[in-house]
C-alpha cells in the first residue's frame, strides 16, 4: 500500500515534471520586491514542479517602447541577472530570449491570418493600456497584435499551463479562442493553454502606495542590506502611534506588511502582540525587519556576485538553443499543418 | 563622341541591372493569357534592365485561403512553372518563395510595432476586398495587416522600384509610409520604395468580359494550340456582321483585341482594312490568329516540356538561397538600428 503510493506520487511528480509553463517578463527596468513577490517566487517554485520557460519578452517590449527601443537591449542581461538572484535556475528552466526564437515571428504571422481582427479589438488591455499610458503612442499594428504574439509565446512549446494572476485570465481565454480556431482549421495540434492561477503576494511600497520605481518607494533586488537600512528607517509606521508608549495597529502599519512577506509566522505573531501592547517599539520592530530583509537580500547578493555579462549570455544562448530546438520541430509540424511546408 | 556615348550607355545598364524590382504573385491557380499580357510580360521585359527578385506570394495567399490553404502548396510550382514558360529566367532573377524567407516574418513584426493601426485601417483594399469577396471572412488580424507584410517584402531586398499599376499606387504610398516612419524612429536605412508604372496591356476574355477562370472565358498558358483552336472558331465576332459580305467593324469584335497583343502593326493593319472592306472573312481572320497564337504558345510548351517538380523546386531553393542570403544581410542591420541583435 505505502510502495504503491510512493509510485504513485513518484508518477504524479514526473507527470508534472512534463508539464509545461511558459511565462515572460519585459526588459523595461530592474526589478523590485514588488516583482519578487507578485511573480518571482512563484516561478522559482515552479521550477521544482513543471518543466519551465521562462523568456525575456523584448519584442513585447517593442509594443510600447518602439520609439527609444535602444534601452530594452541593455535590460536583457539585468533581468536575467535579477531572475537568477531570484533563483531561477538555467539547470532546471529553460531561460531565452523571445527576438532570439524566429520562429515565434513566423507562427505569429500564422496565427494572425486566422485571428478575427474583432477579437484583438475586444482585449480589454488595448484600450485601457492605451488610456492609461500617456505620452506614448500605442495604437500601431503590433499593440493591436499583442494577444496573437502572446498566443504564439505560449503554445510554441506546447506548454499546458501559463502561470495569471485573476486579472489576466481575458487575455489567456483570448489566447485560448485563438489557438482553438488554428485547431478547428488545421487539426487539433496545440495545446488550449490553461490558467495555472497564482496567488500574488502583495508587496505595497515604502510609502504603502503601489511599489514603482518612479515612485522612489522601492527595494530593488540589486540592493544591499546597507542600501536598503536607511530607507527602512526612515518609513512611516502607524501614524496615529506617536509615542513609543502609545500602543499600535500593525493593520495600518506600512512596515507590517513587510513582516508578513519577511518574518516567520511567529515572529509575525509576537511583533503583532508587542505592537497593539506598545510592548514592542517601532525601532525595534524595524530591526527585526532589517534581520530578515538581511536574510532574504543576502543570498540574492551572492548569487547575484557569480553573474557578469559573459555569463549572463551564455546562459541566455544556452537557453535559446534548447527553446530554438522545441520551436523548430513545433514549427515543422505547423508548417505540415497548414501546408506551408 | 561615339565611344562616350557607348560608355554613357553601358553605365546606364549598369546602374538599371544595379536597381533592385521585387514584385509576387499569389500562387492561388493556374495563369491565362490575361495574366502574361497584364503582369508577366512586363516582368520578362524587366529582366533585361533590373535586378528583379520574383516571389511566390504563399503567405499572402493565406490572408483569404486560410481557411482551406492546402491548396496553396500546389500552386507553388504551377505558378512558377507559368512563370519559366512565360520567360523569366532563374539565370537573370530571383525567384524564390516567401515562406521560405524566414526573416520576412521578422521583419513584418518589426514593422508592425511602428506602424500605425489606423495606416492599414485605411488601407483602400482592407475594405473593398471585404465586400468584393464574399463567403470568405477577411475580416482577420492579418488580412489587416497586408500592407505590412507587403512592405516586408519590398524593402527587405531594399528594392529601389515596386512594379504597379495606377490602381495599385494607394498600396505603395502606404509601403512608402510604413518604411518612411521606420526611418524615422531607427535611422535612415531602407530605400523608400518607387513606384514602377507598368503599362498592362487588356486581355479581354474569349467572351469580351474579363478573363478570368471563374467565367470559363479562358486561354490558359498551359493550354496547346490544339487546345485553343476550338475555342477561338467558336468565339463571338462582330455581331452584327452577319453574312460573310457584310462589312464587320473590329471595334466590336472579341476577337480583334487578341490581334492587337498577337498580330504584328502589318497584320492588324490588314485585317482593319479587310474586316471593314468585307474582303477578310472571320474564319480567316481567326486562322490569322491561330497562326500567331501557335507561334506564341509554342515556345511557352516548349519551356513548359522541360520543366518538372523537381527542377521547379530545384529553381525555387537556389532563388530561395539567393534572397535568404539578402534578407539576413538586412536583418542583421535592422536589429542592429532596432537594438534587438
Amino acid at each position: 500500500m505505502n510502495k504503491d503510493n510512493n509510485t504513485n506520487n513518484e508518477l504524479t511528480s514526473l507527470k508534472k515534471l512534463e508539464t509545461k509553463i511558459v511565462s515572460g517578463m519585459r526588459p523595461t527596468g530592474a526589478l523590485h520586491l514588488g516583482h519578487y513577490f507578485g511573480v518571482l517566487k512563484n516561478w522559482v517554485e515552479m521550477q521544482e514542479k513543471y518543466k519551465c520557460y521562462f523568456f525575456v519578452a523584448d519584442w513585447h517590449a517593442l509594443t510600447s517602447e518602439y520609439e527609444n527601443p535602444k534601452r530594452i537591449k541593455t535590460f536583457v542581461p539585468e533581468l536575467v541577472k535579477d531572475w537568477i538572484a531570484s533563483g531561477l535556475d538555467p539547470e532546471k528552466s529553460v531561460i531565452y530570449r523571445q527576438s532570439d526564437i524566429k520562429e515565434i515571428a513566423e507562427l505569429h504571422l500564422l496565427l494572425s491570418m486566422s485571428t478575427p481582427v474583432s477579437w484583438v479589438e475586444r482585449c480589454p488591455t488595448y484600450k485601457e493600456q492605451q488610456q492609461q499610458i500617456t505620452g506614448k503612442d500605442l495604437a500601431t499594428y503590433g499593440f493591436l497584435g499583442y494577444p496573437v504574439l502572446m498566443t504564439a509565446d505560449i503554445i510554441m512549446f506546447r506548454s499546458k499551463l501559463v502561470p495569471v494572476g485573476q486579472d489576466q485570465l481575458p487575455h489567456l481565454e483570448l489566447s485560448r479562442e485563438i489557438c482553438r480556431r488554428f485547431n478547428n482549421f488545421y487539426g487539433e495540434f496545440f495545446l488550449e493553454p490553461e490558467a495555472l492561477l497564482t496567488k500574488a503576494a502583495k508587496c505595497p511600497g515604502l510609502d504603502g502606495r503601489k511599489m514603482s520605481k518612479s515612485y522612489g518607494n522601492s527595494i530593488m533586488l540589486s540592493e544591499s542590506l546597507s542600501d536598503v537600512e536607511p530607507k527602512i528607517k526612515g518609513m512611516l509606521t502607524d501614524s496615529k502611534r506617536i509615542r513609543r508608549t502609545d500602543v499600535g495597529d500593525p493593520d495600518t502599519c506600512n512596515l507590517f506588511p513587510y513582516h508578513e512577506l519577511l518574518s516567520s509566522q511567529q515572529e509575525q505573531t509576537e511583533i503583532r502582540q508587542g505592537c497593539t501592547s506598545a510592548a514592542l517599539g517601532c525601532v525595534d520592530c524595524k530591526k527585526i525587519l532589517l534581520k530578515n530583509l538581511g536574510a532574504f537580500l543576502e543570498p540574492m547578493q551572492e548569487r547575484r556576485a557569480k553573474l557578469n555579462d559573459k555569463v549572463l549570455y551564455e546562459i541566455i544562448e544556452a537557453g535559446n538553443q534548447k527553446a530554438r530546438i522545441e520551436a523548430q520541430k513545433t514549427m515543422e509540424q505547423v508548417r505540415k499543418l497548414v501546408g506551408m511546408n
